[in-house]
């Protein structure tokens, strides 16, 4: 049983050694050590290995005592890179957590892929989501958008990030609106549509009450704005079957640049599923973003892989798909993720038709 | 009277006129404008205009409708920088807000300059503030601790961010305590010092109430970590005069790059007023981060100029200063300040002695 954190790290010039160990103190004392009562070096922080590379950043390993993490999903997040995201040149690219932590933080994922596929009914085949757009359209006229979605076979249809609670389709209005319109395309289809609202801002307990009382599927939920503790929270006021569905609005700060920030394949897979995604929306490759078609591969990886002990989450690259690229998505991801394609399916005024074809593509 | 909010980017790399309409859309409507019904257009973003700079990044000023932000500041955000944050070569570098907006999304900044000083009995001078630190000490440690350097004279005192509720001084423990202990000593000082414990993570309103029964004189918050909305959410359970004491972690990935993320003048300024902080935690330049002299007189003067009528906030410069650099600091920040040393104070044993050191030089 490990009672250690391990994080490594990329340190982008020179001086890798001194600053590998300068990381260590930042992240746990943040004193110079020698300043540090004996009895305190327990909760330091400590370097095990910096491998440098030719051409390339150093890789540093470092070592934190479980107990920094005080058991809380967002402490260990302060321990692993609170202070030093500000410092340039310096990149976390892997965390390996224990199994007993990993319980303690919240147990991360929730249903996962497995427990998703079960909710939908969806035992093997790859999945379909949507969002409902644009922004200024009615309530009534998101719900019946969400109808036809669903009479034409999305599984995941939720709302638009930047949809929450504008006067066009006030929350507490839309919501109960789009879930039964969604509820009578199931009893029409025998399908399982699941309408997930965005529960964001200063009134997220509130709105996820509502939206449970709605009997939505489960929610968007945005942990670079709302915080890391926010997926629990909403999960647990929606209940045990809700999916957690998190959008990567505002994390990007992170994963634009290869110098600093987080990696992405560690950003949206391991600490995701820490943070509770059951369904991870991230810019595929060849859309409005910048990933590269190995990063993505690696999110993928990262987001199914073996992981302390957490269920797998199901990667759902977006941004700029269209049904065109279904095969190829589908041959880069495999039958385990979430197609997500949003503008595309409004192409003719048919959003039917248009997620009958994407169905058609997706179950090729 | 303005009904927009109007936004700032800059633009790296070609195409920025191209670039710039794209984000407007992805910022407002995310969805192809031919596809939007026309009545949905008037929740569109436009491009006001594009200026393109031989050698440098385009800048490009975009207008939103008001009724985007939905009277929230987390959909403010989301609508500002929120799937944009993922693009590499964008950067956004200013904006402005209407007041009624400011208002709306709840206000800013509470007490800002004149009220943090009025709280402190201070009306003029430079503030001195420092941490408890390092993790690992116990509650009654950090308590004697704190006792020392209000007999010292430092104005406030903050928990590390690093401690929260760890096992060495769990916060329902450590709290009361450290509180008592300032209360103490301000009986033998005469004078005013306020402990400001970290209140975060999954019992966050748990603990500001808490907090709020152990008369704390305010919180270090981390929207980074625990949300945009949880700065004014602690004050509002903490009270009339608590103060917000902003602290950067987990921020950093936007400001670490100068061709994406967001201006750090912008983040530390305009954006943590919006958010509500009364004093703002940054890197200084010449410490263990990499901002220069320049972004951090232009932090300052985003924290305390006019803007959408809310009141300036404290910057508070810190990360590796010294008693040695405080006539420096007075020197590049003015009096209106909070003069933020950690370790330095540790260096020889005696934090009361270097907390004397440390308000004679400040008050010189």
């Amino acid at each position: 049983v490990s009672d250690v954190v391990t994080a490594v790290y990329e340190i982008h010039g020179d001086g890798a050694h001194e600053r590998a160990k300068a990381i260590a103190v930042e992240q746990s004392h943040e004193l110079p050590t020698q300043f540090a009562p004996k009895h305190s070096l327990v909760s330091l922080a400590h370097v095990v290995d910096v491998v440098e590379s030719a051409g390339g950043p150093a890789t540093a390993t470092i070592e934190f005592p479980v107990e920094l993490a005080g058991g809380e999903l967002t402490q260990l997040l302060v321990m692993l890179f609170g202070n030093v995201s500000l410092q340039r040149g310096v990149r976390l690219v892997e965390i390996d957590v224990p199994a007993a932590l990993a319980t303690a933080v919240g147990g991360g994922t929730r249903l996962g892929v497995d427990g998703v596929r079960q909710v939908l009914g969806a035992p093997e085949r790859p999945l379909l989501a949507t969002a409902l757009k644009p922004v200024g359209l009615s309530s009534r006229e998101l719900a019946d958008m969400a109808h036809e979605l669903a009479l034409g076979g999305i599984d995941l249809i939720k709302d638009d990030q930047g949809v929450n609670n504008q006067h066009w389709s006030p929350f507490a209005e839309r919501v109960p609106l789009v879930a039964d319109a969604v509820r009578r395309a199931n009893e029409k289809t025998g399908r399982t549509s699941l309408y997930l609202p965005t529960v964001s801002g200063p009134h997220l307990d509130e709105h996820a009450r509502l939206a449970g009382e709605a009997g939505v599927g489960g929610a968007l939920v945005m942990p670079g704005i709302d915080g890391f503790s926010a997926p629990l929270r909403v999960a647990a006021a929606l209940g045990r079957d809700a999916i957690v569905l998190q959008h990567p609005s505002f994390l990007g700060g992170f994963t634009a640049d290869d110098s600093h920030g987080i990696a992405p394949e560690l950003l949206f897979g391991r600490i995701s599923r820490l943070v509770g995604a059951d369904v991870v929306v991230f810019p595929n490759s060849g859309g409005r973003f910048g990933l590269t078609e190995a990063q993505c591969r690696a999110i993928a990886a990262g987001a199914t892989g073996e992981f302390a002990g957490l269920r797998p989450a199901l990667p759902a690259p977006g941004g700029g798909m269209t049904v065109e690229k279904v095969p190829a998505m589908l041959e880069q991801y495999g039958r385990d993720v979430v197609q997500l394609i949003g503008g595309d399916l409004h192409r003719d005024g048919d959003v039917r038709g248009a997620s009958e074809r994407f169905r058609a593509a997706a179950l090729a």
